[in-house]
């Protein structure tokens, strides 16, 4: 299996619901280091499994929504605790998205699999990976 | 598939005993930066995959027992080569041990794998990872 | 010159007053990684610049009071504009107070001089670096 | 299963060919960060996955090959496109036959997985991983 | 002191002449992550050292003279020996050359000082530091 | 002021004694991943700092002495405290001998300042930084 890995980062804030919480339940907030990593088994005719510069700018693109963003007045989020994990998968399905739309360009239908990582601090990450053509 | 990580490190001395090892096999040390992955299928109702929290102390206290010892002499480990990949499984099932007892809270018995990653340079690193509830 | 460097970090929500700062005129928030440097000319009779677990304590509660927190809130900051740069000079500042109570243990009298240094992504950073005995 | 890595790099020069490169159809170059993480699920008599001096020795010598070359001028890539992901796979491939002569001793037969990770930025990896017994 | 950091990165070919250069005198190549940091004694009225999404601006328009080119046919760089410390000079001077131009703002000219770093692999950097307002 | 940077590291035991260092008081161990920093004003003939390779050897030449030893037990720092910071200055004293051998050739008499760091986790690490023809 090859994979390409691709980075960048957003800055939000956000307040998390339930004891579990502690602390973050009040207004707090997180700069979210992004890797998405795009897997597949064959290279497509170029040697590549995606055009690496399409990647990032359609990660780019699904973090232009989240980017300096309070992500309790974001109404996509409404209603959710918007939790690493939880927004490692969300930025996950945006991407399948993307995909599925041709941002990355025909020859990324050849993606079978992807991660999702979020960083959040030297110590801590979340992430989210599954297949491309599950049932997201 | 979801996970989260938490990081820790331990500082300890060691000796490990075959010619395979080379000057190893003298008295030395190490720094283990510690990373471990919890992973699961689904979130809990709070949207995480365990309090992040409660996996990080549960760490610590496993960690704790190897922190600032000389591993020859701990009587858990007597007779066996502490290995970085040994330590990455020793790590993974005291973990596992932790999580049995409820030290992680009630919503980890959802973990199904981990990986324990120790990294002993910035050139050098051994892992374990496995189902939570395989033939530990 | 001898230093010490001790690391921890913070997650706070933000909002920056000024047309310069563009769309971190909204609330958003982030991730500080901290740094503290501590140097002085010359070790002190443990062989130290200062207590370490002693300068990892004083940081953390000089942290404690931004940790979790909408700045926007923080009386201490009211009518500041929280810069990183401003981050990094208010944590400076706390710490020099810390030593000067005592907190770092008598040998911290010794300290010359400081760096606070906050990365705020993998591309970002500011740092305020002074004289511990300055006009602070 | 357990697994250890070591890391090594390469300075290159190379040029890519197909419009889908943008600016990197010029001669250009790369340093690459290369992590070679060998797995398998028991560990050998002496505790460990693979002797790691030895598996540093082998990721040398297979990058030696590669090291302070254009390789657009290497005989062994000629008609290659050197993207990363094809790089990725030429290393595992190069370890691959390095077991099999024995470079890395009798017990790296065991081995049964491999995974090869080229960073060429802070911001850009790909990587290839495989079985070792597989049709390579 | 206060100072901002920005980061971006090059890749790059060339050779080095001299024999002190071993095996880089053949045509070769480096990623090199480069490292701006600018430095002033107070803030400016909005409480920043220099708007951080300029100097981020800045610092790729002076990169991208380099970026994705065979230094050996740069024009600007012929008869020079372009080692990573020569290169670290090169891009300061040019930076300097932006902030005398206002193309970082009005601000900028409050900035006293510089340090750009290229880290050319996980284990070897340069750097150059000096005064902006220096003889360049 | 030009620099360039080298990495090593080294894998040691040793014990600290003092109250102050708590648990460290017994026989454990460390990691140090070990950054040697060159400077001077204005480059050799050949563009450089110093010969980077020269420079690593030297290091690790420096380094040999401690690798995968119990400190207690080398002769050279009987009746020391082997703290972090002690370590970076033994190492910094070690390297100007080095220079004045003309180990690191003929140019290294250039250098006018070094910087030496030693990283002992991922959250701390100790340097000494001084003039090379300074009072050593």
């Amino acid at each position: 299996m090859y994979s390409v890995t691709v980075r960048d980062h957003i800055m939000i804030a956000h307040s998390l619901k339930g004891p579990v919480f502690g602390p973050a339940q009040r207004l707090h907030g997180a700069t979210f280091i992004v890797d998405l990593e795009l897997k597949r088994s064959d290279l497509d005719p170029d040697g590549i499994v995606v055009d690496i510069g399409r990647a990032g700018e359609a990660l780019r693109e699904v973090l232009a929504g989240l980017n300096y963003q309070n992500l309790d007045d974001v109404p996509a989020l409404a209603g959710r605790n918007t939790t690493t994990e939880f927004l490692a998968r969300f930025v996950f399905d945006a991407v399948v998205a993307a995909i599925r739309r041709g941002d990355l360009g025909p020859g990324a239908v050849g993606v079978e699999q992807m991660r999702v990582t979020l960083q959040e601090s030297h110590v801590a990450a979340a992430a989210y990976e599954g297949l491309v053509n599950g049932p997201a």
